[in-house]
């Protein structure tokens, strides 16, 4: 009979490739680094560059900090997915860690800027993109001033720049409001985004 | 400047109509309840129906029951938004409940059989659609059988009809699995979705 041939059996959920994107200081770091914290079952991607690290920042866990001659050989051996240069650094996703990831059925989460994830949207059309923004453009001006790393003129570039990167929402899955002293509350959608899309019916994300 | 008029106050999202189905028994019902039951911040909409009551069912809050002479008036005076025969009754979901969740920006859920669901997609395109499945089709069968008020024939039709049911499933933006014993997890996973669509960019769902 037909209807023996219908599988009840028709949930296969296949592994995410998240993109966490954003303009500068909206805290894209923060999100990553609570979720680590937190321990999530995910292939957190670990983004290569050659800017000169941060007093705070950790070689191997917030960057993988390298020179520009290795980072000119990342380009050359196709180490990298993408790469761009922002606010005078090179930053890469290095290619094995994707890939490893997901071939081993596990998640991948990453982190950046709103011209890479364009990038990355091309090479995995499935991929699920999150747009955070800050709640005002307030919030966003104190974020980037409390980081102290900026002149005034960074300031002005950054903020110009953020209001262009909006403009790109609609080329985002998702928008999260990552307000002030609410982080936790940002991470928890983030995660209902996460599981919420296992459960999508996608032609590329479940077997039928 | 032309970023003084970008506006990073971007997120105002829509109230959802969330429609929850799946074959008979698959537990759409129990979902509901336990939602209900927790008081989640959702208008549930009490479908009307001809069929006779249940010894366990509340008139009012598992179904509206109505006579047939009611409901062809329903029919009539176009107060149902979509209405079906399935096995030996009417079931229809009467429009002001929908209407006025929505307007006064409430979300509303609302569950359906398969055919029902497809009517919702053409006069609200950006519903949210779920559909559950059971674990096997096995389970499906005992749970049939649980009920205690359908014989042999029936199961039979029943099981048969699922198998066909199961085939609609790329007409639904989400499937989840509502394995015996894991209810908790079924309306977890609802709730994921729920939240995670308040946050989906979608020209309907977010004003930008």
């Amino acid at each position: 009979m037909a209807e023996e041939n219908l599988s009840f059996d028709v949930y296969h959920p296949q592994p995410l490739l998240i993109v966490i994107s954003g303009p500068t200081a909206v805290g894209k770091d923060a999100v990553i680094k609570l979720m680590f914290e937190r321990k999530f079952p995910i292939h957190f991607v670990v983004t290569a560059t050659n800017r000169p690290r941060r007093l705070t920042e950790v070689d191997g866990v917030d960057y993988i900090f390298v020179s520009t001659e290795r980072f000119q050989e990342m380009i050359d051996n196709n180490e990298l997915i993408e790469y761009s240069w922002v606010y005078n650094a090179y930053k890469g996703i290095p290619r094995n860690q994707v890939e490893h990831a997901l071939s081993s059925g596990k998640d991948v989460i990453l982190r950046i800027d709103t011209q890479g994830a364009r990038k990355i949207r091309q090479i995995y059309p499935e991929c699920v993109q999150i747009f955070l923004v800050a709640k005002s453009k307030e919030e966003l001006e104190e974020r980037i001033r409390k980081r102290g790393t900026e002149d005034e003129e960074e300031v002005r570039i950054r903020l110009a720049t953020a209001s262009e990167e909006i403009q790109c929402i609609t080329n985002f899955d998702y928008i999260v409001v990552n307000e002030n002293n609410h982080l936790e509350r940002t991470v928890e959608t983030i995660l209902s985004i996460i599981d919420a899309e296992h459960h999508r019916v996608h032609p590329r994300r479940i077997n039928l």
